[in-house]
C-alpha cells in the first residue's frame, strides 16, 4: 500500500495536498466558542466528485478520519478535525453550475458561498431564501448543519430547499439523491438524511436547491414593547394573521444596545421610548407590489399597537438593511463583548413566554449575565451567556438547555451538535434514538471514518 | 411462548383481534390497480402507542410480517399484507389530539382522515395544506407515502409539513422525533426518514403537523390552449411570476372529457373553443383579501393570454369546487373507463414538454391509449394507460418511466413504490443507493418484520 501522502497526491494532485507544518492553522478550527482547534495531519483540495471518491478510498484504506470543510464558519465544532486526521476542503469546488430559471432551481458545488449564490440568483430575479446570518458560509456547510436563520418563519430552513444531492459514500461510491422536483416517493429520503448530518454520513459534492421568486419590495417595522411577556404574546398573533412575515425577530434591550453600538447604528428611537422599552420586535414584510406592501405595513402597525407595542418605526432600504446586518452580527457583538457561550435552543413558539420566564432565574442562580435575541417567529432563541467561571457556565448551559427540552423544544435549532453539544445531546436525548442514529451511521460508514466523534462523542 | 392469538389478545384486547375467516376482505387490499389482494392471518386494532409496541414485540417474537394500515386508499400496494401476516389497523387511533392555534400545529393520531383534519383546522382558521385528492386517506397513510397532491406547487408535500412523529420501532421501543418547531439540528432527521418509508421502518402512532393560515378567498382560471407544447411552455412562466399559484394543473382533452362527464360537469366552454383546445390549464389563486385576489385573477388572465391561451374562464365557489373535485376523482374516472395502469412519474418542470413529446410515440409503439392530467406546477404527471394486453402494458409502463428517469425525473411522485413499482425501482435506481437503503432498513428492523417485500421485493 502506498503511503498516505503519495496516495492523496495521486487522488487530487500533489499541489492540492498539504501536510504537517504546511497546513495553515485555519484548517483546524471553526467559529465555535467551546471547541479547541486541532491540527489535521493532511488537507486535500479536490476538484470534483471523482477526486473526492478517490480521497475517500484512500482514507478508508488507511482508516484516516475525514472531516469535510466548507468555509469554516460553523458554530459547533463540526469542522474541527481529529488531530492528525484528514481535512477535505471544498474551496476549489466553488462553482454555481446552473441557475435553471424555468425550473426555479440552482445547481451548485458545495464550496459556493451563500453570498455568491445570492448574487447569481439575483441576476435571474430569483432567491435562495436561506440567510443564516453569514454570507461567507458555504452551501455545503449549511447543508451539513441544516442552517436556518431569520427567514425560517416564512421560508423554513435549509432542508426545505434542498431538492437533491450528489454525495460520496465512505466506500468511494457516488450517489445522486432527489432531483429538480419537489415531489418524490421512491424509497427513503437520502437527501433529507444527509442534510444536517454534519459530515458524518457522506461528503456532499453537488447540491440542487429550490429557488423562489425574488420579491422586489421590502419593509421592516421595529416595535419596542414594555417587556418580554408582551413580545412573546404578540408572536403567535403575528404569525397567524396572514401577513406572512419574512422576519420576526426578538431583541432584548441588552442585545439591542450591543448590536446598535457594535454597528454604530442610530434607529431614531427617542430616549423616552428607549427607557420604557423592555424588548424589541423586528418584523420584515416583503411583497411583489409596493402598494400592497404599504397597506401591509399599515395593517402591521395597527396590529402591533393592538398587541401593546409602545411605538412602531418603519424601516426601509438602507436603515432596514443596516439593522438586519447588525442583528446578523449579534454573535460577533456578543463575542466582542466577551460572551462565554451562545445558546441556540428552540422552544415551541407558544412556549416562548415560559422559556423567557425561566432564563433570569437560571442566570441569577449562577451569577451569570444572560441576554440576547432570537428568531421569535420560529422559536429559536440565541442567548449570550457571560459567566467566565467554567463550572458555573456549565451549570447555566445545562439548565437553559434542559428548560428548552422540558418545554418540548430542542437543544440546537441551527448550529448543530458538532463537538460542542455532544454531552447535552446524550444527556437529553432518548437513548433508543441515539442508538438508532449510531446504527444509521454504521449503515453509511461501517469503518467510522467520517467525522468521528461529531454527534456521538 | 404463548401462541400468536393469545399474545395479540393480551396486547390489544381480544375484541380487537381478528383472525382467519373473521378477517373482512378489505384488510387485504388497497386501491392499486396492479397488486393482487392477499389474506392476512391476523388483524389487530390497537388503541395507543403502548398497544402498538406490545403488538410489535409479539410480531418480533413470532417473526410475523407486519403491515400498517390506515384507510386503505393507497395506490401502490404498500398496505397489501403478506399472506398470513399481521395487519395493524389504525382505525381506532383516530383522534385529533390538539389544534395548537398559537403554535400553528396539529397533533393527531394516524387514523385521522384528511377530511376530519380539514374540518378541525377550519374551525380555527387554519389549514393543513396537503390535499392529495382523497379526503378519506388517513394521516398515517399520507405520512407513509409522502403524499403530495394539487397544492404542492405552492405548499410542497407531506414531508414539508410533518414536524414530528411518535413512532414504534420493531423492538417495541417508542421514540419521539422532532416537535412543535420548524428548526432543529440535532442529529439525523428521523422524522424525514420515516416519512415516505411505506411502513418499512417504524409504525407511526402520532403526527405533529405544521398548519398554515386558511386564506378565505379563492378563484380559479381555466385556460384552454391549442396544444400540449403551449401549456408546458406556460408552466414555468406562471410559477416564476410571483402570483404563487396554489394549483397549476394540466388536463389533456381526453382527461377533461372523462372527468367532466364522470362528474356531470358543464364548464361553459363554448363548442368552438373546445374543438380548438388541445389541453387545459387550471390555475387556482388564493388570497386573504378579495380585492387582491380580483387583481391577481386579472393579471393571471392577461398572462395566460400572452402565453397563448385560447381563452380564460374564471371559476369561483361552487363551480371551482366542482372542477377541483372532478379533477381529484380523475383516478376513479380513469378506472371506471377501464384504465389498466396509472402513471405517477415526475419530471423537472422545465422538461415537461420533452416528456409529453415522448408519450404519444411510446403509446403508439405499443398500441396503447395514454392520456391524463397532472400537477404541471410540480412536474408530477398522472397518465392513464389503456392497454389490456399485459405484456404490451408492461412495455408501455417501462418506457414511460424510463423516459421520466432519463429526463432527470423519478418514477413515483406521490403514490410510492409499494409492491407495484419494485421492478422499476430496482431497474432504474442506482444499486449503491438501493443497497444503502437496505442497510438503513436493517438498522431499524434487523429481523425484517416491517412490511417485508415492500420497496425492495
Amino acid at each position: 500500500m502506498a503511503d498516505v501522502g503519495t496516495a492523496l497526491a495521486e487522488a487530487v494532485g500533489e499541489e492540492h495536498v498539504l501536510s504537517g507544518d504546511a497546513v495553515p492553522e485555519d484548517y483546524g478550527r471553526d467559529e465555535s466558542l467551546g471547541v479547541a482547534p486541532a491540527r489535521p495531519g493532511w488537507v486535500v483540495r479536490p476538484a470534483d466528485a471523482a477526486q473526492v471518491a478517490a480521497v475517500l478510498r484512500v482514507a478508508t484504506a488507511h482508516r484516516l478520519p475525514v472531516t469535510a470543510r466548507g468555509a469554516g464558519t460553523g458554530l459547533s465544532g463540526a469542522a474541527v478535525p481529529r488531530p492528525g486526521g484528514l481535512v477535505v476542503s471544498f474551496e476549489r469546488m466553488n462553482r454555481v453550475l446552473e441557475i435553471d430559471t424555468g425550473g426555479q432551481v440552482a445547481v451548485v458545488q458545495p464550496g459556493v458561498t451563500l453570498a455568491e449564490l445570492d448574487a447569481a440568483t439575483a441576476a435571474e430575479g430569483l432567491v435562495y431564501p436561506i440567510f443564516p446570518g453569514e454570507g461567507g458560509a458555504s452551501v455545503g456547510g449549511t447543508v451539513a448543519t441544516n442552517a436556518g436563520g431569520m427567514h425560517a418563519v416564512k421560508e423554513g430552513v435549509t432542508r426545505h430547499h434542498v431538492l437533491g444531492l450528489e454525495a460520496v459514500l465512505a466506500t468511494g461510491e457516488v450517489i445522486r439523491t432527489g432531483g429538480r422536483y419537489v415531489k418524490t416517493s421512491t424509497g427513503y429520503d437520502l437527501t433529507q438524511l444527509i442534510v444536517g448530518s454534519e459530515g458524518t454520513l457522506a461528503l456532499v459534492t453537488e447540491v440542487t436547491l429550490r429557488l423562489r421568486p425574488r420579491l422586489p419590495h421590502r419593509a421592516g417595522v421595529l416595535a419596542p414593547f414594555p417587556g418580554t411577556e408582551s413580545v412573546t404574546a404578540a408572536v403567535p398573533r403575528l404569525t397567524g394573521g396572514g401577513l406572512d412575515p419574512l422576519v420576526l425577530e426578538y431583541v432584548d434591550v441588552i442585545a439591542m444596545a450591543a448590536i446598535t453600538e457594535n454597528a454604530g447604528l442610530d434607529l431614531g428611537v427617542p430616549e423616552r421610548v428607549r427607557a420604557a422599552a423592555g424588548a424589541y420586535l423586528l418584523v420584515v414584510l416583503e411583497n411583489r407590489s409596493a402598494e400592497r406592501l404599504d397597506e401591509d405595513v399599515q395593517t402591521l402597525g395597527e396590529e402591533l399597537a393592538g398587541l401593546g407595542a409602545l411605538d412602531a418605526y418603519v424601516l426601509r432600504g438602507d436603515s432596514l438593511g443596516k439593522l438586519v446586518t447588525a442583528r446578523e452580527k449579534a454573535f460577533w457583538a456578543a463575542r466582542n463583548a466577551g460572551a462565554n457561550a451562545i445558546v441556540d435552543a428552540v422552544v415551541p413558539r407558544a412556549s416562548l413566554a415560559r422559556f423567557f420566564e425561566a432564563v433570569p432565574a437560571i442566570a441569577g442562580r449562577h451569577g451569570a449575565l444572560v441576554g440576547g435575541c432570537g428568531h421569535a417567529g420560529d422559536g429559536n432563541v440565541h442567548l449570550s451567556v457571560f459567566q467566565p467561571d467554567p463550572e458555573a457556565l456549565t451549570r447555566v448551559m445545562d439548565e437553559l438547555l434542559e428548560a428548552a427540552a422540558d418545554l418540548g423544544g430542542t437543544i440546537s435549532g441551527e448550529h448543530g451538535i458538532g463537538r460542542e453539544k455532544i454531552r447535552h445531546f446524550r444527556a437529553l436525548e432518548n437513548p433508543a434514538k441515539v442508538d438508532l442514529m449510531r446504527r444509521i451511521k454504521r449503515s453509511f460508514d461501517p469503518d467510522g471514518i467520517l467525522n468521528p466523534g461529531v454527534l456521538f462523542g
